[in-house]
């Protein structure tokens, strides 16, 4: 698939098929992950490819507690119709885990230690592409606790479970969501 | 270009040709930028684009203040060697500005908003690609306090500036850095 046209057509999925993603196309996913550039190339990610039921049911009601909590803190009623079934439904779960020791010069600076994370968030924009240029359907995922996250999947501490990418068959067709033109954000400064 | 073979031999510049790059390719490389997923699809992001000599020259100045604080924080010696003329030299520099109010439910978690920076992390990787498919080189930069940042660009502090990308032709063929395989970083529970 074309790079540009990769970029245009994928979206965020939501709902997927049961059918399995078999292994050599995962990897070949998060191959293409570890292409994503990061400070001092100092590849801060790690993955835990998920597809135990036991461990999914436990993120799925993880992430549903969130939405209780983020109902009760928020007061957005709408969310009580956010479904997470995708947890359940999507063949694929890779939690993608960063180091904050890699994290580059920004340790040192006063509004703290992101380098690590924006490595691994461009890291899962590549699996992101890659994933739907092998027709594949997938999700950016974040609504749970980081040390809920830790504890049920047993990552230490001094690690942070960055974001979870659901990966399977689309159910339907994508559309790409749509967005306000690059032009109305931009300002040049010759 | 194949968007596998994109992310493959896509690499970080740091050398540039002083070759001017017009707006409708600047315009093209932000556009793909804003496919990129956020939470809500709020589209967290602004892109400042600067060519403006005086402008350059400010935040080299920046970057220099930085290192030279780094190497006092750190005692990293070998940092003293990082040159940073990229920043004069690549023809197009595009400060990345994030909202954090645009980071969806994590607003309300304890370890803080950070769904926004991933947000503009995702949108910079998109650049870095579309502009290699474009013959172009890019780097993604991230050494500047946030506050001097604001300052320089007149950016509010309810803004944060995530990142800034270089963007220019490279001074020389590109050969990306090795990387760690992916299959060293995983682990699959079935």
């Amino acid at each position: 698939m074309d790079l540009f046209s990769a970029i245009e057509t994928r979206t965020s999925c939501r709902q997927f098929l049961p059918d399995a993603v078999d292994r050599e196309t995962i990897d070949r996913i998060l191959a293409a992950g570890v292409r994503a550039p990061s400070p001092l190339n100092s590849q801060p990610w790690q993955f835990i490819v998920i597809r135990a039921p036991a461990i999914r049911q436990a993120i799925y009601a993880e992430a549903q507690r969130c939405i209780a909590w983020a109902i009760e803190q928020s007061g957005w009623k709408w969310l009580s119709k956010y479904k997470t079934d995708f947890l359940l439904q999507a063949p694929v779960l890779v939690v993608v885990v960063g180091d904050p020791k890699k994290t580059g010069m920004d340790m040192f600076q006063e509004e703290g230690t992101v380098g690590y994370q924006l490595a691994c968030a461009a890291a899962i924009q590549n699996m992101l592409l890659a994933a739907h240029a092998l027709d594949l359907g997938s999700l950016f995922f974040t609504l749970f606790d980081k040390n809920q996250l830790r504890r049920i999947l047993d990552i230490p501490k001094e690690k942070t479970p960055v974001a979870l990418v659901c990966i399977g068959k689309p159910k339907d067709p994508q559309n790409p969501a749509p967005r306000k033109d690059s032009k109305e954000k931009t300002v040049y400064l010759d």
